[in-house]
């Protein structure tokens, strides 16, 4: 299913270059950060929390996602989403005491974000900060520190610190729950992402960059990578692309989808598979264009190729990891530089 | 700022007539359910719940979000949104126990719910069920009942039943807190519905038909009611809007906005005023056409009236009893019965 990397690859913006490093970006994490998270994994074993905050905006909110379900799935932790409105504007002080606090940035510098994380280590949740900039306050804030490693990242669009904030949380809870299978999958994930990276996702430039709306579909595992797959349509290529889940597609949403509105599946083989390909299915009959990466099957448009037999928690992040060029190709097929979207800026600070 | 019904009201659909039964239904709400919820107070007050988790699905899931903000501002308890198929796919335990489980359901039957309302009683949370068909199994499944009292619901959208239960979380947090003044404002909800259900919104119709894409943008304990008009707007009017909290919109989607991408802004008088207006004066500047209700003030390209005065927690509530007749006129304007959109049933069973 794999090819080489495509000679008609669109040109390099910074965000390609970058998205590019992200196998060895998770490489360095995967070794600098594993004694830490052996440590850490020591002490949620002896001292169990009873649930888990995150803290986090944009892209790093996508990434706290992931590890939710990670957390809820694979730790039996029940994990909290909060606002950070909620003691930023609110001077609302909901009780964390003994919680596992994640926050999630790479700047560690919007004020909303600090003041939630500060809240937290205040009430004696256990924090832990997955930040790149480990010279920031939200650094200095939580007790934990577990560095991105991404380096400098200076395209607008977040590819390389996203994808190492999400390996940091698989990180985390591989190290907590010491599963034998997962550590070992987890030490082939520079590996997977690095033919992730090379995978031809460029099938689906036709579709996808002609489409003005789009839904872009995961379940379970895989609907944090799908969140961030619209979140970079809508930054990068100024596509009204929204996340889903395939729950909620058909609890009204898809009613829009349709011929100028595609969607777009991203799946892994796990339990979700067989749900994931009945609605493939069910799009398929109802004339709706579908793109399918991952393991699902049904009479998709366009199949795209995807990293065979990556553990399903490694699946989602090599997704992301080939969708990038082609995000990247869509907005330069719409005239768009993904290096510099109107109006935005690197660090966004709210309060 | 009220003014009387318009005589160029849109027609009568089943949308429209269940949504204007609203105010008697929540003051039969009020009346029915308040034994049941100083009781519930009592006994929360005596053994605080270290968290809380809701369980829902579509409309439902907004109403739980509601819910979530009063609990995490009002109530002091973190909240989580925990997706049904973590226990109904994934098979995983997070563990509930003594957390305050809340499940929210029209029709109380889908079979995911079911499962992650089991798994919180079987694990010793307090399970909690706000559902309107009270003989049916999550009632069964659930400790505690507290019916939404919105009778036989026949659109498709749901507009009555939803709206109880944005007022049945509303009665059990102020019933916990025993905060008098909340319990007063409480009393006057069904009256401020009625005010809510007469205001003219129909200013923005022109502005908001033509539209095919669209934030619906919230903040706190009014982004719930955003994520609904976004849901509604998608289902009965085949609008792809999409809710934002207006933190995240200034992070990156709002490149999207424009002359053919207006954003309906709601807002009430709380402490998370002076940033929406804010928010609403950039996208002023940047020429971007805003419809705006409630509190906010700027340069909005459409105004719409609210009740004046309302409390903050039924600030969002009055808004979206205001928003039906919109969007009920926006669909018929954009030749679409909103009682019957393409694709969709009343009750959406997923597991």
């Amino acid at each position: 299913m794999m090819s080489d990397r495509n000679d008609s690859a669109p040109a390099a913006t910074a965000m390609l270059r970058e998205a590019r490093e992200a196998p060895q970006v998770v490489a360095r994490l995967l070794e600098g950060n594993a004694a830490l998270c052996r440590e850490l994994g020591e002490r949620l074993r002896a001292s169990p929390p009873p649930f888990a905050v995150t803290c986090a905006r944009g892209s790093s909110d996508n990434a706290a996602t992931f590890a939710k379900y990670l957390l809820e799935i694979h730790s039996g932790l029940v994990t909290a989403s909060v606002g950070p409105s909620v003691t930023s504007v609110y001077a609302a002080r909901p009780r964390m005491r003994d919680a596992l606090f994640l926050a999630v940035s790479q700047s560690g510098r919007s004020p909303d974000i600090l003041h939630l994380a500060n809240a937290g280590r205040e009430d004696g949740a256990l924090t832990v900060a997955l930040v790149n900039d480990t010279s920031s306050p939200l650094a200095s804030t939580c007790e934990i520190v577990l560095p991105l490693q991404a380096g400098p990242e200076k395209s607008v669009a977040a590819t390389k610190s996203f994808i190492a904030a999400l390996a940091a949380g698989l990180q985390l809870v591989a190290h907590w729950s010491q599963d034998e299978s997962l550590l070992r999958a987890l030490d082939t994930l520079p590996e997977v992402l690095e033919q992730a990276s090379a995978a031809d996702w460029s099938a689906a430039l036709p579709l996808l960059s002609e489409a003005d709306n789009l839904f872009v579909v995961g379940r379970g595992v895989g609907f944090a990578v799908a969140q961030e797959a619209a979140l970079k349509l809508k930054e990068t290529a100024g596509v009204h692309a929204e996340a889903m889940s395939a729950a909620e597609l058909m609890h009204g949403p898809w009613t829009l989808a349709g011929d100028h509105f595609p969607i777009l599946v991203l799946s892994q083989r796990d339990e979700t598979l067989s749900g994931v390909s009945d609605l493939v299915t069910k799009l398929g009959e109802q004339g709706v264009p579908v793109v399918v990466a991952g393991a699902a099957e049904g009479p998709a448009s366009v199949t795209l190729p995807s990293v065979e037999n990556a553990h399903p928690y490694l699946a989602p992040i090599a997704m992301i990891q080939s969708f990038y060029p082609l995000v990247n190709g869509i907005a330069l097929a719409r005239g768009r530089n993904p290096d510099n979207p109107p109006r935005l800026r690197k660090v966004t600070e709210t309060v």
